[in-house]
């Protein structure tokens, strides 16, 4: 029998959890979480993952407040209007943290814009002072989706630590990171970490020694079932839009993993959609939550 | 028959390339570079080290200066001192780097004195905001160790792409920023690497699987013909002082690798001494460099 990773009840737990601690923060007289978000044009992906963090905010009872900006081919905004927004932000009390929804129109340099936020308040975690600190092991905000990774494991009692654990896909904001958090020292990490890429050949070779092999290139049902070891553990961070015709909105989220197949080897695997995606927001929530208590 | 990866002389024509830019930078009106060096107390291999970055500099043609600090059990070193310190040469013009050697006695947080030190003089590469932006690729301070080893299989024209890279140790000194450097796109990297350590198990099945196998964890003699497949390249950031009565100084340094029995297994193996450790000095040098020259 494979276990599911029911990622979307793990999010709905933890929600409720930190719903808990905000109305405890409440009754003993400490402000409520406040998240701000950005958002850049009309880039439909981030439209629906900006939503979905305005909603997780009302679920866990924290204030939450979305900046839109219009930007076009023809009216293109002006990065140095984004800037202020986030030097405004930075130096507002009331904020605890905020995101610039990614990615942002290609005249704005992104990098630039990241490296503006204040480390403080950098709840994605992709200021490179976070990353940096991640990397060797401090306290840090830890970006998003590896994050939600290691709490999904934790909560389903997979322990990393001893285990061959196989990345595939070497982004900045999942392969990279997730890499840094799980071959640190100590709970929920000791794992040894193998990061495979477009560039791994004979990949179905080092894929299929992984204990734990997470899926995170972006490429729908690439990793199939002779990819994978009988009894692995397979977490899928891919959510391509695929065409799908039978539903309203014309596209169904489809995983890097070919699941029908796959399933059946595993010991267990995470499913698409309601595997990672919910837990990549929860990340963000709790990040918003150490920031408000790092500044009690 | 093996190579033998020679990073003494490798070492030594850097310098003398370094030399020759600092020779130009002179003629062109621009300031020769200057490295600083903040010691604390008298450890034994921190003295050598530091001894041995100042005479690189003369070499190079750098100007350098040493500020030593005496700290006893007695009479420790107060830390606001070093601190001020550290202010004082980031704000010196004249400074193009500098660096703190450690380890520092233990009453000082190292920690909090590495993130002390301006980033765009962090030559060590230590600061967060320098080990993140590596961790993404993106222009910053290497760490020496790994930068060096990377110009080692440069020079050596011993390319990681698409190669299997296994490195065991995870410091945050070499393990670690050596995995980010091999696992970025581009030349002089595209490798699949994998970081094993002490909670790896059955260890000499995974560092048989490499084609470049990095050994980096401080156990002197540790990695046997055993662990090595056939042709492999080795590389030896090991550097521990063994008693050895028939030297003058009492001790001599021993690698990591079982070196004997190990290189006549290699297509190519760094000595110790004379592999590692000369490119970590060399690799100080480059970074002194090149702050010189963004700050131009």
């Amino acid at each position: 029998m494979t276990a599911i990773i029911d990622g979307k009840a793990t999010a709905a737990a933890i929600k409720a959890e930190i719903a808990e601690k905000v109305a405890a923060r409440k009754a003993a007289g400490l402000k409520v979480p406040h998240l701000a978000a950005i958002l850049v044009g009309h880039d439909g992906g981030s439209e629906t993952y900006v939503a979905s963090k305005v909603k997780a905010c009302e679920e866990c009872g924290f204030k939450s407040s979305l900046i839109r900006f219009e930007s076009t081919d023809e009216a293109p905004l002006d990065p140095a209007v984004l800037m202020a927004e986030i030097a405004r932000l930075n130096a507002d009390d009331d904020v605890d943290g905020f995101i610039v929804q990614l990615p942002l129109p290609r005249h704005i340099d992104e990098q630039a814009v990241i490296e503006a936020i204040d480390p403080a308040k950098d709840v994605d975690g992709f200021h490179p002072v976070n990353v940096g600190r991640q990397s060797v092991g401090l306290p840090c905000f830890h970006s998003a989706t590896p994050a939600g990774i290691v709490e999904l494991l934790r909560r389903y009692n997979i322990s990393p630590a001893g285990r061959r654990v196989v990345i595939v896909g070497r982004s900045n904001i999942v392969g990279k990171p997730l890499a840094a958090m799980l071959m640190q020292k100590g709970e929920g990490a000791d794992a040894t970490v193998t990061v495979c890429h477009s560039h791994t050949p004979e990949l179905a070779r080092v894929t299929r020694q992984a204990d734990i092999l997470v899926a995170a290139m972006g490429r729908p049902g690439f990793i199939t079932a002779d990819m994978v070891s009988e009894g692995a553990v397979v977490i899928d961070v891919g959510t391509t839009r695929v065409p799908d015709a039978t539903r309203k909105s014309g596209f169904r989220l489809r995983g890097d993993v070919d699941y029908e197949n796959v399933a059946p080897k595993c010991a267990a695997i995470t499913p698409v959609p309601g595997g990672v995606g919910p837990m990549t927001i929860v990340s963000l929530m709790l990040n918003t939550l150490q920031a408000a208590q790092n500044r009690d």
